[in-house]
């Protein structure tokens, strides 16, 4: 759908917080109902998911350690009445190997998040048949 | 060159379709001549490349199952007369590995897309002599 | 902190720079103290850091020869009293693996950039005694 844009913002998130609780906590506190989020920083101890079609499930991967945050893309909309934050992450390892997928959760050691505000129509997540969350596609 | 802010665009694409023709298509529809392009998902069986400057093309690599869209990047600007779609990926199997490079096919399972119109002159890309279709380049 | 938005730029840089240098050549030249980054491409010789807490610093990895640039992320703000570009890559090899870090030094094969300013108030890197120069950061 077409949107225009809302706020800007740049900020470092403090260490220790949840990455994705802060975001949802974020979005909530400034009223952000959809928009984008991209970050660059380092995370500790990360948990990301691979999603499994056939059991509808994601498969949880628990990384320790502290990793650099390479990318993080993300866009936020209403899942269960509230602003949700969709997170995909790649990160680094001490050897520059690259590890990722969907964001579970993962502490803070530095985030620096540029958070896009978009307006325009409520974009709901509705639960799938495959175990998904997802908003109404749309064709060409 | 120095651009202004277009339309916004945040959709889901439906499954099945190949990525890079739906945004061509999308561009086309909406007439983006310019632009950026951002997406998370999955997509199913990606096809990436390397570019080989010996042999000035693309060393293509066929992924086959389904990978989490980790990132996706790219822009949009003129290429034979049209609206094309440059993009690269990252990509991650269920083992957490991140794989990728220049996306040539990848099917969509899911995929989020925020397209952001750029308005400015046109903006066009011409063969080099090494085999890559680039712009103009623009120096300090 | 909440930012207005300034200029955008969308633009290849010349075969043979380094790209962190370029980046921050541009923003001083455009008067660009708050700003993101983002580009895809292909570096030569890419030094990439992974931010090692016990020493302070970064540990540096050298990779030799030519990779896609899958993805980078960036953003600037001022340190030591200059506009400063902070990036971190995921970079491709000829087998489509992915390495990733901190962002050292790269020099352009091929790179096109989108800068986005940011206007607000000044956005200043400050030395922390972890060894890394931060932003102050923003709790809820």
């Amino acid at each position: 759908m077409k949107v225009s844009k809302g706020r800007s913002f740049l900020f470092r998130i403090p260490e220790g917080e949840e990455f994705g609780a802060f975001i949802n906590g974020f979005a909530k506190k400034h009223n952000v109902l959809i928009g984008t989020v991209t970050a660059i920083g380092t995370l500790r101890n990360p948990k990301i998911g691979y999603f499994d079609e056939e059991s509808g499930r994601y498969r949880v991967m628990e990384l320790s350690g502290t990793y650099e945050l390479v990318s993080l893309t993300g866009n936020i909309s209403i899942k269960d009445g509230e602003p949700f934050a969709h997170i995909h992450v790649a990160l680094g390892d001490s050897d520059g190997r690259l590890w990722g997928g969907h964001l579970i959760e993962g502490e803070v050691f530095v985030a620096e998040v540029f958070v896009q505000e978009l307006l325009g129509e409520i974009l709901e997540r509705k639960p799938q048949k495959n175990g998904l969350a997802l908003w109404d596609a749309e064709g060409l």
